[in-house]
């Protein structure tokens, strides 16, 4: 039950994706993930329905990079400070090489006037595994209980 | 001042607690508690001015447990997911097999169509007994920063 | 990478820090500086333009206890309780008897009935400095996203 030198690690990573984000340094954020990796943003009504449809799907890190350079080169959207607030993380011991781990997080993004507001709330399901370079995500599920979606969803969460 | 074995798994609990209820598994939230538990949510004001009156009050698990039923069987309320978002967890050793904790959450509601807002933000007063089964609340109290409430509060925090 | 003594003793003295705020003990907030301290407010604005004028900014801790004599007997501003939510906190391994952390924060406020608001939102950078009566800031620098203020500022973050 103490934490273990896994657990450590991968909580490190978790807050570590986190700063990148709201940092912006979006060319880092593949860097999270596997090659061979999956990415998706679902809805919690979809989730609890046992709906498919993602809000955003990515299969691997090759999408995700393509993703940040359609970020940096040709979406147009709002310029937003963002900051991702995690808790609640609860990282399952390993099955055959597989670590799962659930998280809650909380991103407030404030307008360049410094005016802040909630824009997401939801939870994060990840399959997690142990490379050379330290944990990465395998597979990272956002499940948004904010769904209902003003506008575009440009940065990742 | 590393974290115990006791401590580890209390934090887990206190987690596991918040899950039971965004997961709307309102049967398995008694089971966090003794038989003899007490379980209140008070007012900030009526803390700091020493009044007694509390918004909610359930004196054992089966009253814990009646509440589920109305819950579930009687009285009508809105539609919402909700998310707890624990932060702030300060456990104090044990002295005399009572171990007593602190922590502050802010529950966000989301509506069926995907809203999101801040519905109540606090802080817990715990008191933990280690039972064979593991760590459950002697007693818990939530107290509610936010104690202006719109409505019913129909469900526990 | 298992959390040592120092780190532990650090986020529980960064927990009591917000206690401390929260429980409006204004005068035990100095003590948790050293003597030779710098407690800043900063706009993410500025900080991200690189421009150096600060909200607050006091350099010692004399000054600190100035503020809370202020606070006290001098200004006047409108009663609300305050929560803060910490999270996402990363301490960097000792360097030259130097220890570096940063942590995120949501200051959610309540006016006197009972509705509560997100206050401000951002980051903590701090300096911290193992003293014989346990950690201490060298210097805490609060980055404050939420940067545009309705009024004045009055309470530390």
């Amino acid at each position: 039950m103490p934490a273990t030198l896994d657990e450590r690690a991968i909580e490190a990573m978790m807050l570590d994706y986190a700063a990148c984000l709201d940092e912006s340094r979006l060319e880092d954020w593949p860097e999270f993930f596997v090659d061979d990796c999956c990415y998706k943003v679902v809805s919690r009504e979809n989730v609890e329905l046992g709906l498919p449809a993602p809000i955003i799907y990515h299969y691997s890190k090759r999408m995700l990079q393509d993703r940040v350079k359609a970020l940096r080169e040709a979406l147009t959207f709002e310029f937003v400070y963002t900051r991702h607030l995690i808790s609640n993380i609860r990282i399952r011991p390993e099955v055959q090489r597989k670590i799962s781990a659930k998280s809650n997080y909380i991103v407030v993004q404030t307008t360049e006037e410094g005016v802040s507001r909630i824009y997401s709330v939801g939870s994060y399901l990840d399959d997690i595994i142990m490379t050379p370079d330290g944990p990465k995500f395998g597979s990272r599920t956002v499940i948004v209980d904010t769904f209902g979606i003003h506008n575009l969803m440009a940065l990742p969460i």
